[in-house]
This record gives C-alpha cells, structure tokens and sequence, in this order.
C-alpha cells in the first residue's frame, strides 16, 4: 500500500483555533526570512569543491547518527545500514541498507527525526508518497537521479535553501585549506569557519599529540612553553577570523572553569605537556583553558560557545569497532552554578563579551541557566540543544527560560547539523515552535500582538546575527529584518 | 447532602474538540482491549483460595499505602484508619475508619488515588453517589454485600475485568505455593510470578539471613559458595519460569552495576556471606548481582526491570512502630550513566535481551534515559512509575522520552499495584492519557491518523506484550491485535 | 508613537472556550478577596511613619532587583539606575534612570515582571498609555504627582488593596522598634513580623559578630553559653510574637538539618563562638539549629518557612561594589531527602507543626517535596518561590506536586516582595493561574465544577490562613471564606 507524502501547513501549531490563527499569522512573517546557520558540522570540502553527491545511503543515512541509532537501539546492526567501522567502509549494499530505513520507519513517529526526513523528502526531493517498505526502491532511485543534477549540487542547494550564513567547525589543527578554496573560489555564499580547540587543549583526547604537532607548524610557535602555546591558539584565532569566522566553541563533560595565577597556569601547562599530569589536572587545565579562551574573546571580539555534558561514546562496544560520532554519546547532570563561577569572576561584568550557554540538562534552564543569563552581562542561552533540538524541547526551553531571562538574552536557532539537507527542515521547525509559543502568550493577553510579530523576526534573524556578531565581520553587510 | 457520582465519559481528554475528537475517536478502539498487567503486587493467595474479601476497610482502606499516607499527612493516625502495626491488626472499627476516609475525601481532589478509587466505586460496585460523611455508611454496607458475592469473588473479578494476564512478585526465597495451588487448579485464568531476588542480594536488607537460609534449602545448593550461590538462583529462576514468570524485578536504592572479574566477584561475595563486608561491599555486591542477572537473563530469556531511587522507610518513628509500606518511601534524584555502564559494557549489545528501565527521578526522562534507550538494544523505558503513575506524570513521561527514544522502546503500562480492584482504572487512566498524547500529535501534524491508531494498540496491547515476552512463553497463545 | 495600556480582563486564561469560561467563572469567586500576604520583605518604616514615597525610580526601579538585573544582563549599568552602592547613593539622575528603564522594557516582553509593572501602572496609577521612550517623562511626572498625595500614603494603599495581613521579615538582632509604633499608633492595619534569625545562626555570615552582640543586649542572656544562646532565641521568638508573627523563616544554602546530642551540640556551639570553627562545624550548625528551631516551634506554635537553595552573591564583582541583594543570587541543585532527615526524625510526626518547604529547584517537586509533603504531617509545600513566581511557574508547581501531595498540603500565595505596590499584582496571577489549572481539571473531568470552586477559595484565601496560623494569633478575628 502507497500512502501520499504531504506536509500539513499548519503543523507544530496549537490545535486550539484562536492560537492557531496568531501562530499562522506571525510564522507567514517569518517563514521566508533567510536562515542563519552560526552553528554546525557541515562539510567544507563540499563547497569547497562543489561535487554532487553519491546517493541515499550515504548521504542521508550512513553519517546521521540521529537517524541509524534508532534502528539500532531495535537491534539492526550498524554495518547493514552503510555505516563505515574502523576497519574501512561497510560492506551493506546501500539500496539494501535504505531498504532496513523504509522497513523500520515506523519507529521515528513523534520524533523530529521524522519530521525533518519527511521534509527533506516532500520538500526537497518532491516526493509525493510515504517511505514504507513499498516505495524503499522507488525512494532510493528518485533521490540518487536527483542528486546527479546540478540543482543538487552542495552550492545550489545552499541558495536553493537561502542559506545566508553557514558555519561550520574545524579543530584548532585544521589547515583551513577547504575554506581557503571556498574564498578564493569567487562564489559569493557565506561559508565560515568557527575555532574548536578541544583536541590541543584536552590531553585525555585521543587525538591531542598529534594536534598539538600540528598546532605547532601551523603557527609557528613554541606549544610546549606556556607563552607559545597561548601566542599558538592567538594566531590561530586569527587565522579563524580571517576565514569567516566569528564565534568559538568548546564541547568538554563538564562547564569546570578556573582562574589560576599566571604562575598556577604555567606550572599545571609544564604538567600537562611534561606528561606528569593526572585526571584531576587534566579538568583543571580544561577549566582554566575556558577562563582564556573567554580573555582572549574579550581581546579580539570572537563569541565563545560552551556546549558541556556529554558523556561520549558511553557504548564501549561499539565505540573500540566503530569510533565516535555513533550515537552513543548520553547527556550527564551538569553544574553550572559553581562551574563557571572562577571564569564569570574574570569577565563576567564585560558587557562586549558574548559567551553563549548550551545544555543537555534540562533541569539546568529555570534554576541555573537563565538567572545566570538574566544577571550576568555577558552569558546568553544557546537554544534547546542535540536531543531537546524537537518541538517539546524547544517548548520546553522556551517555557522554562523566558520568563527569568527574557527573550532577548537567548540567541536564535542552531541546528549543529552534519545533515545539510536537513538544515531549513530544522529552521522551519523551530520557527514554527517559537510562533506557537508566541501565539499563547498573545491569546493569553501575556504579550501584544505587535510585540510577538517582532519578537518573531528576533527571535528567527536578529538575535542571532547580534549574538554571533555577524554584521561586524568582514564579508557581511550590515542588516536587519523589522517586521 | 448527597451529590450524584458518574464518570466523565470524555475524562482525561483535552478541551479542545478538535483534539478531544481524535482521542475520543483513538480511545474506542483499545478501551475495550484486554488487560496485561505485567507488573504488579496482588496476593496470589487471593486467586489460590478465591475466599471472598471481608470488607471495605480491609480491602480498600487499610492495605493501601496510596491511600491512607494522604490522611496520615494531614493527621489522621494510621492506626485509626485499620492499618496494622508490628503489635498486631488495628484495634479501629472498620466501619469507623471507613468513615475517616468519607471525611477525608476532598483531600483527594486532583489525585489520581480519587480517579481509582471513583472508578471502582462506579464501574465495580456500581455506587451512583460520592462518597462524603453521609454516604460512609451507605458505602460500607453496599461494598461489604458485593464483597460476599460470587460475583465478586477474586478469579471472577479478575474475568470480568477482561485481565488475560496478571504477574504478582515473589522473593527468591518463596516456596511458590500459591502459584502451584493456581496452576493445579484448572482455572485458566493466568495469574504468574516475577522473580524478585533482592532479599537474598541486599546484605542490608533485615531479612537477608532468613532468606538465604530458605534459598539454600529451596535449592539444595551451598549459597554459600559463590558457584553454589550463582547455581541457586539459576535453579529459582527456572522454577519461577515453571510458575509462568517472564521477567524479573530489582529495586535497589541506586542503579549502580559493577563488572567484576570473576576473582574479585568471589572475594566479594565471601566478604558478604562472611559478615566481614562493608557498606561499599554492600554496594558493589548489589552492583555485581544486577551484571549476573543480566548475564542469566542473556542465557534463559527472562526480562529484567530496574527499579531504582527510593529511599525506603524514611520515617524513622513510622517504621519502628509500623514496618516497611506505610507511605514513607520518598524518591532520591538518581543517575543511570555512570550507573549503568559496567552492565552495558557485557550486555548492552545483546539485541536478545530486554532490560526495562524505571524511574523515579523525572528529570532523567530526557536527558539519560531517553538517550540511553534510543540507542542500547537491550534497554527499553517502562512506564511512569508509582508517584508518576497520573495523567500529569503519564504526559510528562511522553512528552520527554518520545522524541529521542519513540514510542517503540517503550513496553506499555505497568499498575504496579495491591490493589486489585483498582487495575481497570488504573490502565482507563493509561489508554485515555495515551490517547490524548496521540490526538495532540494528529492534530499538530506530528503523526498521521493511521499512525496514531496503530501506535494506541500498541501502547496499549501488543508492545507490553513484546517486551515482557507474554507469547513466548509457556500457556500463551501467540496473538497481537492490530487496529 | 504612543501605544494605549490596558491589561486584558482574561489574561492567563487559557485560550479553549470551554476551559477559559471555567476559569473566568473562578476567577469572580476569587477576583475580590482580600489579600494575605504572610512572607515579605516590605519596609514596617512605611507603615510606621506613613511619610510618602519620593519618586518613581527609588520606589519602582532603584530597589527591585527583579527589574535592574534584567537591564543589567544587557549592558545597562546598575548605577545608571540609581541603585546605591557602597560608596554611597547613585549619581544618575532619577528622570534619567527611569528614561533607562523605558528605552529597555521591551527586555521584559514574556517576564513577570513585565505583568507586575503593567499592573501597577494601569490599576494603581490609571496610565492609560504603555510605558516607552515617548512616554518616559509623562510616566515619571505622572507617578510622582500620584506619589505626593495622601491616597498614595503606605497605610491608604495596604487598605486600598484589601490587605488585611502583612508580614515583612526581620533578624534576630532587630529591636522592632517599626512595629512597635505601628501596634502604638492606633491603626487597625495588621503588619506583624516574621522571625529570621539566620545572621545569628551562621557564623559565616558577615554580620554573625555583631548581630550577636545585639542579640544578647536585646535579651540579657549569655548567648556564648548553649543554654543562654537557646534562651535567646526562646526570649526573642516571643518578642516577635508579640509584635505579631505567627511564622519564622529560614534561609540558608542547603536544607541539611541535623539531631545531635545535647553533649555534641554544647560542644559544636562551643567551637562556633569560640572561633575554632570549620566550614564543616558551620554547616553542622546550621543544620542544628534547624531542628532546635522546629522544636521550639512544637513548643510555641510558630510555622517554620524553610528556604534553602541559593548561592547568594555570586557575581564578586558587583558585590564588592554594591553589596547585596543586586540580582546575583542563583539557584543551585538542592536535596531534600537525605537533608530534611535529621530533623524529621525527631517533629516529623508531630501534627500540631507545620514546617512550610520552599525550593529554587523545580526539579524536587514531583521527586522530594511532593511525597515527602504527601507523608509527613508536619510538612507542607510553599509556593513557587522567587524566579519560579510566574505563570509558568506556577502552573509546574500544581502539574508536578497536587497528584501526589494534593491541594491541601500547599499553602496558598506568597509574593515574598518588598516592592509594596505590585501586591496585588502579584496575587492576582497567581489567583488567575490557579483558576487556570482548576479549570483545567474541570473540562478534563478531574475534579467536579462545585469543588473546583472551594478549591479556588481555599488555595486564595483559606490555607494560606490555616498555615500561617493566623487565625489564632493575637489581633485576629477567626474568618473564614467559603464559596
């Protein structure tokens, strides 16, 4: 049986007619505004090199760890659905593995999953049936044929989706040689880079040696003294900015931060690259990094993203055959009350600094997160994050952070994606949750009417062009979206 | 004054009547499906004997702990209300603690003790008015009549209610004989046991030498050797098996697992039968035994449940005078990440086995447990549980696990009750709040009509079913329903 | 431009015709109570000496640290505001304060506060215009003419809005002198006090030494001795019940309480006024004397408020300049279970105490606060407190606590505020809010229309008395208000 494929146009919208019509009317003032991706894992070398993509399998389902841990977590095993191990690429034929995707749909209803796939199919790919067993083949050759037009290729797809602004995130190593190529390529869309340092500052990070040789011949400077490497990660934030970008981020298990003595500082870095460190100095360093990262943002005006509390790669298993990224990363408690406190002592009061707070602790919004945000000048609240990126998340983050910190100490969407199709799926949602929610604050005579149409518009297109300073940076023009 | 007592045909949907439609609509098709009660604590000696019950109090009042700490709260005494002490039953006439509920009654209102026990008083014994203090008496005599009744006998109620299968809870260390008396006695009503074995794995618990000295002789192994120990329980599990049971029940006050060497294993456990143990070794030991289980779970199929987070007897002066279920178990906050991984590192990938994870701690919903079984595939998320098990805590339930884990790692409601009487509403309440979720999703253009009517049968029937092994094991018959 | 003010007659209603017709009938029952407000921080100064109030920015904006702070998250610095330091007064000039205030209130968009300042505006200032840059100058002049009248004296505005009980809240050390002439003045408003004797208790407060002193010149005792430092507070609760209180209230970091023996508290006491204290011994005696204080509340029958869970003071910076109470106070995880113990253990079961439970961490209401208030006599659960006072806020306190606890183990309103004018602000939303969730309950067939209403008055009016005992202390007329 073939069941039709169509979006509801009014879905996310509260059932309830009078909010519904409030929802409608401020999302039609927003549905077209052009997205701003500040945040993301997308691959450069896609635009760097602008090549068309192979097929379904591998690039909707194979990298997406949102949508094979599903199937997982039923017990379809990893390689038959084209997922590559350590050991090289999977041996799963890809129109067999998007078979496994069709036959186990079912198991996304009521999750942002499936939303997301559903408008990546109907919209993108104009495909007018459901995903089921019966159309798994029909599905897999309609989408690779399309994928072999121009219209598909990485740069036409990023006008196609009105993608104004896209960061992606390279590690303080990464040559930088794809956004070289994409700036000197003479095309005009915005792919920007943003600096993620973790792997030359955790040294219980696999990959840190190797990242700190790298860190080295890239700058020139002498890691292994306390002076060069904090002149190291200033030339490379350079570089970053002179690639687009203007924020950084930095993804450790905890928000740990400190504030040590110049002279606490040197002696825990000569532990740290002198190899005589323990577990506890290792936090340490970490947390005392965070305090100078957040100095140097104070010098040369870069926003700095905190994403902590993570626990990664928590299937032992299936991380020593498959590596990381696998969708076994679980979220843990976080603190961040005590956490951050040595850093919020240093430049908490900076009024031009911007540090932007994630979490994957929910019960971290109302009782952590936004008095923090509603008292300290330079902290905003990232938007619902990873597994709270779903309509109830985003409601939840709207309905738990606002009424303490306000509207306009959070930041706009992120959707911190890998899945560029993906992209104005996710924007559409969110767009849509924050228009719900607006919509009953204005039929609970909570707002007016015209301040949730520009609340609308700050929340979707200025907050975060402010947030992540993105009309200050070279290759922007100043603008602004009013309703 | 005496008000008329009837049900809400349409209770526990949403006002609005597009979405109160849809889930009127959804709740036709399971309001009527059977009841599977996987997990409970009924007396099998009630479906051994099928005696006639005595009387209201004493069955309705005084036994349940749901009940009567709501009065005990605002001063009622328990032993005013029936409830028995460690000198003996109650000295109160149970007619007069009966009316101390009727006087009491308000104190319910917005509970769903009050839902339950209206539903039993309208749907089971047919009562059409509520009851106040000039109902009390009236109440009293009209249940205590029904109560002498065939009709109302326990292996007639149990048909009446439509329950195809009800689990009660044994110890390790209990002889079963309820269970053998129901099994020989050609009634096929089918009333099983869950092996519960933490008496004889909780050094700590006052009845641990008791039970172990039962679990040797049951057995006729040296539970006192660690193989001999290891032995017993392999030998219960497979006579609780006999006894119709598919799954076992644990419920520590933490979820910590340990994955001992087998040396270290057996030098801990001769601390433990030693007397030389710690309360570390107390633990730990816990620890170990829940990696066992899983690992005898792995070879004989039975389900495994979590129960984790209460602090048991929490009131010190109630306990001496009263014992253990007397309304002082108060919840702990609890962490399942760290606590967990020692088991999953043995058993997480086994896609054969189903570990069902239960909590008290609502704030581990979306950020450990969600994630955890939307990726592990041997876990699995069982129902709002005990102080959750309401239409708010029901919807937060939903509302938090089902965009990261969906609904199919999910296994369906549990009552989890003693109170027999009360199972139909207890799962009325389950299939409207499901329902109701449902209709939201149709309405919001989440999920489609077809969809929502699939998953309410399987809510409701066919994932309770799956996960608890219902049609694989002895005396079922293989069935599903589909909508 | 110029925007008209008028606050919607529905606000906070839900949008559903059913459920909002429900509410709204609520609500007139409720609308024209008086107000009881028996935990705050208003000035007895105001009502003793009766003296007008001099501006809009030192009455509105300069104090309230629920407003300044959220200017301060955006870059506005606090003595723009006119907020003194400890240097002395603010240099900015009051009109331009408040043009400050007004060029930022779309800040507030979604806020309580936004609602309380609307309130006070439109009903106890009749603005007809909202507040903006345009119309900054016309509110200020507009508010302060209204300021210098006798209607706009404290006492003319307590009996303009129905307050007919006012407790604000002093320490231990405080010689009542206020209420003293307030009791002497022949006036019939009742404005008592509430014991807090929290800076003679913690010895790591910064006033411990000389509150101390004051403690023991206001009661002849030798409060260095065990036995005279316990008479003290003996001397000073009865103190304080003379000018009124019928409650105490305590706030320290945690809720740990503790039960040692007389023999280790002498010796405990000992160590802290001895200055051989630890951080351990302070927190020990801390937790102490909560428990002495729950006993002397069996003795004397005074209520015990317990509000624990906020990190005070931490932004360093801003203290250091400005001293305390300037929005930097934020919420940390609190633990209620293992903490509240010790002192359970000895008035747990008492039925004639009531210890009212307060908490920053939303988290603790369905885990901890719910069951535990659902079991223990003695206890029973405050509002939503501080940045949970709001209408989402209240609306997860009844969602995450009435199933379990009830109705009846709640309290009523606090609105805990020393910004006078906004009381009936603030007891209008949380009557509104309740009159929302109730209706609620009534279109879902949870409770009867005929108790909703008796619950709209108890939770507006009659539990708020009951718990605070008002009716029985001194100067009180036992009421009553039934539906």
């Amino acid at each position: 049986m073939t069941r039709r494929l169509s979006l509801d146009p009014e879905r996310l919208f509260p059932s309830d007619p009078v909010t519904r019509g409030i929802a409608r009317s401020l999302y039609a003032q927003v549905a077209g505004l052009p997205i701003v991706s500040p945040h993301g894992h997308t691959d450069p070398a896609w635009f760097a090199t602008n090549a068309n993509w192979n097929n379904a399998t591998e690039l909707l389902l194979a990298p997406d760890h949102y949508v094979f841990r599903m199937l997982y977590s039923q017990g379809v095993p990893l390689d038959a659905l084209g997922v590559p191990s350590r050991e090289g690429p999977s041996r799963a034929e890809p129109l067999a593995a998007w078979r496994l995707l069709a036959d186990h749909y079912h198991l996304f209803r009521g999750t942002p999953s499936r939303m997301w796939l559903d408008h990546v199919f109907a919209e993108v790919f104009k495909i007018p049936v459901r995903l089921e067993p019966d159309t798994a083949e029909y599905y897999y050759e309609t989408i690779n044929a399309a994928l072999a037009t121009p219209e598909f290729k990485p740069r036409a797809l990023m006008e196609r989706f009105n993608i104004e602004f896209l960061a992606t995130t390279e590690g303080a190593d990464d040559p930088l040689t794809h956004h070289a190529a994409i700036r000197s390529s003479g095309w005009k869309g915005r792919v920007v880079t943003t600096y993620r340092p973790d792997s030359v500052i955790d040294v219980e990070h696999e990959a840190f040696t190797g990242a700190m040789q790298r860190f080295a011949e890239l700058t020139g400077e002498d890691v292994h003294s306390w002076a060069g490497y904090l002149n190291a990660h200033r030339k490379r934030r350079s570089d970053f900015r002179a690639a687009g970008a203007t924020a950084t981020d930095h993804g450790f298990a905890t928000a740990q931060t400190a504030n040590l003595s110049h002279v606490e500082a040197e002696a825990l870095f000569g532990r740290i690259v002198g190899g005589t460190w323990s577990p506890q100095d290792a936090e340490l360093f970490r947390a005392q990094m965070l305090t100078e990262m957040a100095m140097m943002s104070v010098e040369d005006g870069m926003t700095m993203q905190i994403h902590p509390g993570s626990f990664r790669n928590h299937n032992q298993g299936l991380f020593d055959r498959f590596g990381r990224d696998k969708g076994a990363d679980i979220p843990m408690r976080v603190d961040y009350v005590h956490a951050l406190k040595p850093m919020l002592d240093v430049v908490g009061n900076e009024p031009d600094l911007t540090i932007i707070l994630f979490t994957l602790d929910e019960s971290t919004y109302a009782r952590e997160l936004a008095p923090l945000a509603g008292h300290y000048p330079c902290l905003r609240l990232g938007p619902a994050w990873w597994f709270h990126d779903s309509p109830e998340g985003m409601r939840r983050f709207r309905e738990m952070t606002t009424e303490t910190a306000g509207f306009y100490n959070t930041v706009g969407f992120n959707d911190d994606t890998r899945a560029f199709l993906s992209i104005p799926a996710r924007h559409d949602v969110a767009r849509r949750v924050d228009c719900a929610f607006l919509a009953r604050l204005v039929a609970e005579g909570r707002v007016e009417d015209w301040e949730a149409a520009e609340l609308a518009v700050d929340l979707t297109y200025n907050l975060v062009r402010r947030a992540y300073r993105i009309d200050e940076a070279p290759g922007s023009a100043a603008k602004g979206v009013t309703s």
